[in-house]
């Protein structure tokens, strides 16, 4: 009896990457003994290509992004990653190399972030690619970092730089310019979730979340689960040395730096006087912590300050799919 | 500040079926305690418009059938179910109505099932519709039932009725006789996954795993991972009074009935000795099981015979993707 071609496919691109618990993906389910003494931290998300991805993005990376967005949520409640599943619907017609670049991209971070497959699902689709991981982390009972615990007074830290991915999306759109292999277009088609910060903060910062979706409007959903408003100081974000050059060439685009998606960093509060201890931690985990603003009393309104103190108008917050 | 669509729809559809842990959504994951000393079983199955559902199905139905299949990979391994996580990928001009109904049918399912949303995400899509459902389930450590551990003389089994799914989306394509609102398309629109008899079979089946790609196929699936064969009799297929009418009067539906997907039912091997019990367990889980053949020594090819006991050709074996 031949294996008909969905299942050759799954062994050929798809087995490789499966590790302890995945039984091969030869079962109908995977099996996994958690970690003792932790609490599971899950999250899921989806990618559609021509809304999160290009679809002449290469094959290496497309997989990639997908478990990195999802490693970020893991990072911004301070869990450690475990392990994913992956469901793939994909056109009949895709080129034979395609699923092989797809693969060897996600092997190469599941070496790079101590991670494996644990199961999924494979199908055809009429429409454009799409893809959905779920991933699993773990933290200490009681200890994940949460959008609640923010309090007026406390810092508004980032790390990294954040515009990067949106400055990226316009130069492989054409519309800025740019390298397709240069830094912007690689922060987009790659970010850098912050895994190693993420468990650094638990039991120091009092809030956190990634910034996937614009820094106004992120920053927003933490004010509005901790109760408190915020401001930020427009040259404190920090910026990468490209970001800044377009900046300083072209200062309309300081709203889509502060309101564009797929930044991936993480935005979380602490007391002032953790400023010293965050700044070690981070430069440990291997990327910059930025203080950027301060939170607030009162209602979950974010303002965004220039130089003088002014109020900046960004038109819109973030990114919406509907 | 007021939130995009997106959220409002988030808190409007799906916050209401968020369980313990999923911290209302409102965070970047998900976080759960893991029953004590249990395993962890893990599925994750993604569905296209046009592919898995009809686009015209009644909403109500969609959400239900994408998590009814992944129960059914619990039921397979014997677990039982805990929470779930789902990706939806949603056209822009969605009719309102249409989410309402999608979370009313999961809310149906969440009780009868007792299961709860961990947590997802929502995005857009300029294609079909497209789903993804990641489950959770738990098990005794070492009980999961698995494909390998079928043994020569040992029976095969089968749950409930085989054929309807397939026939049932005939009927709804109009190529078969038979109404939307009848047994046919009510069994394509909404398994019935066996989770109460997968848990029974624990410690009593040796091998298992559920029907979705067809019978003759997923049967072949459980051969290669035991490492034997198999031989099956048409007549003791088990099949409802709807199918058994049809199949009367059009004979040539049988090798469809016998390969079809969509069937959901649980397939699994158990001694001889063991067939009153399995007998009792299934009817106290409320569904009958049925014994339609024997596993064989030999190479994994499954034989479907006649009354006469000759060969009967099938032509396909089941439903492949690609």
């Amino acid at each position: 009896m031949t294996l008909p071609p969905e299942f050759a496919l799954i062994a050929r691109h798809f087995r490789p990457l499966a590790g302890p618990g995945a039984l091969e993906l030869s079962d109908d389910a995977a099996v996994m003994t958690p970690p003792p003494g932790r609490e599971l931290v899950l999250a899921a998300d989806a990618m559609v290509a021509g809304v999160h991805f290009l679809p002449d993005d290469p094959s290496e990376t497309i997989g990639r992004k997908l478990l990195r967005t999802n490693l970020s949520d893991l990072a911004s409640m301070g869990a450690a990653p475990l392990a994913y599943l992956l469901t793939a619907s994909l056109p009949r017609d895709l080129p034979p190399d395609w699923l092989a670049g797809f693969s060897a991209g996600l092997a190469q971070d599941q070496a790079e972030f101590g991670i494996s497959l644990l199961g999924g699902d494979t199908t055809s689709t009429p429409g454009p690619m799409s893809f959905s991981l779920t991933i699993l982390g773990h933290v200490a009972p009681g200890q994940a970092l949460r959008r609640v615990g923010a309090m007026p007074g406390q810092d508004i830290w980032v790390s990294g730089t954040i515009g990067d991915g949106t400055l990226g999306l316009a130069v492989l759109l054409g519309e800025l310019p740019g390298e397709a292999g240069g830094h912007l277009a690689t922060r987009y088609r790659l970010p850098r979730p912050r895994v190693a910060l993420g468990q650094a903060l638990v039991g120091l910062a009092t809030a956190a979340m990634d910034v996937s979706d614009g820094l106004v409007q992120d920053l927003g959903h933490l004010c509005r689960a901790s109760g408190c408003g915020a401001e930020i100081e427009a040259a404190r974000v920090p910026l990468s040395a490209e970001a800044a050059a377009l900046l300083a060439a072209r200062p309309e685009l300081l709203p889509r730096i502060l309101t564009g998606g797929d930044d991936y960093e993480l935005l979380f509060a602490a007391p002032p006087e953790a400023a010293a201890e965050i700044t070690a931690r981070a430069a440990a985990s291997g990327v910059a912590a930025t203080r950027i603003g301060r939170f607030l009393p009162g209602e979950a309104v974010v303002t965004v300050r220039d130089a003088r103190g002014g109020a900046i108008p960004l038109g819109r917050e973030g990114w919406s799919h509907f």
